[in-house]
């Protein structure tokens, strides 16, 4: 259970500039599902304005990488921090986008090593060789 | 300075096993440069081997994702980790790889956009829709 | 469901060291509800009275930050170190101390943003600048 | 030193889109220094302009917390991130702001007790009390 | 749910270097037990071989540590991550090595007395006393 | 650099209370150095003597846990939680209460284990065994 109010349909339609977003949201995904994570940021508008207008400039912007390579990168984040929503939620995007079981699998088996190796320094307190400075 | 010697190439002369993972890693990357981390490791062998091996398979093993694309992710783990030298090491990794100036400002806005739907998130509790389990 | 037993009344009941804390908890909240945490850190009655202190001495003591700022700060480490319980315990004490969905509303985009900006400093090892430090 | 380049005054005369953001900060502000952390984002003029917008309008727009509460909330998510600049910056920031050293000894106070609890909660996986659900 | 299939013994059956690991987590353990973890990892019979045989090295060859104190500094991890799974499973495996309530309740001390005063440092920016690095 | 005063010998003097706490420290330890995070502490007296307060009874007094198990823990919370001090002084500490090189070793290969196994149990979503829930 959410520690704010999910915003449903019938809400939305009452207010102008949270519509004006769900609206967006579904031009753009060409789908009419909203998810759960913008009818929670719905209860305040311009901070839901302000999250889907920089998650379209960063996840929907054509540019140099991939948007799976982009949503898998999204899923190491979201493990990092575990956060479970974002890893179902992106998990399922990167899905959408084409991700096979075996590009599923190199990315949880970076994740790990990324995450160990990570540990492993940080216990050590390597320093930074001057190479990588240059 | 690390909480461990960092083992210089005289004393990996007297270490066979360690000699042996320190020639590998060498011949794997063409290259005579052996970068602290391994150094460090190095204090243990059994652990040194283990982790080198596991960073072949999952780094350098042909598959399906871009080897520019893991070191993108490993990138975005230990950003989230907040490992310094791992930052220092897999940024250089992967610009060996290619990594692009646009590339890399790309990857920074995805990680930094992952991070603030992430809190966002866990602030609010937001459940997982059921679409997202299917 | 927890790794340890919660303690029931009818438990604390006998157990004097435990019983005193639960009275505390009552008397200073002027509530009968002890929540789960007490109810978890009470097999060890030592961590219970010690945790209770030290949070009776942080949360409850005047002083210069409003009892609601300290509320919201406290949810915003929450966040970060990603503890279901606490976002839910502590979200819930904001409330009751008044937080309006106004408020709630700015700590959220004020830990999303944090969350962003934490993250691209990291993944860009930006130098800390003299001006701070003087 | 960081993994990409700073951009100094110079260079910024020569990109009028990081020229403008550049500008924004000084007249925001009111003052004429311009800190790493934005001379680093630079280097993606579409992704500074977004972060300063995204700052402006969290930290600096008026509201129903007062910005020195925001700072300190701020200080809360870096220092749980384990971010170093900006634990160092916006404790700058915060002291520019009027935070006393009572006050900061408050904010370190409840900080500390958050991460004590967050992990004796997880570690104890206490189940969230259907009281907060409410 | 978790976001890949977990393997059933039918269809470890037919997966034969599935099989084989599942046989020597069975032989390695005596227990017919095989926990979800393996069962999700089992989707890449490469990553469950690796994790499996990386597990078994350090967490069954006879060494200087205490098979118990591993577990317990596995908790340690485990909850500084925020991982509610890996909290449950080697909890439960802490308590068949021997933990004791006491021993446990120690554990829980120790881990909010670190994750409070790693706060504090890091909210302070505490400067590493040479005599740490002698 | 802190961002907070570091509390000389001199001006400990000239406060009571930390006095009280410095001597403490002394006399416990059986050594004159005061380690900088206590004299960054010490500018609230009250933060100051409830943290060390906290300290010994957690780490100093006797009970089921060997002193350097205690620290072990303390250095695997420490580096999940990226806090580069607690890893120097909580390494010198067990080093001080006898922590061999081999333990060091496997304390690293346990550290790193764990988070290689949190990060694949999160991104996996890996659902909790009722086996473990007993």
């Amino acid at each position: 259970m959410a520690t704010v109010k999910l915003m449903s349909d019938e809400d939305a339609a009452a207010h102008p500039a949270v519509q004006a977003v769900f609206d967006d949201i579904r031009t753009t995904r060409g789908s009419d599902f909203i998810n759960n994570f913008w009818r929670a940021l719905a209860y305040d508008a311009a901070l839901l304005k302000r999250t889907w207008e920089g998650l379209k400039a960063v996840m929907a912007t054509p540019g140099t990488l991939d948007p799976l390579v982009r949503e898998m990168i999204y899923i190491a984040v979201s493990t990092a921090n575990s956060c479970q929503y974002c890893v179902h939620s992106h998990t399922a995007a990167a899905r959408a986008r084409g991700m096979t079981e075996a590009q599923h699998a190199e990315l949880m088996a970076v994740i790990g090593l990324a995450a160990q190796t990570n540990h492993l320094v940080t216990a050590m307190q390597v320093p930074v060789d001057p190479e990588f400075l240059a």
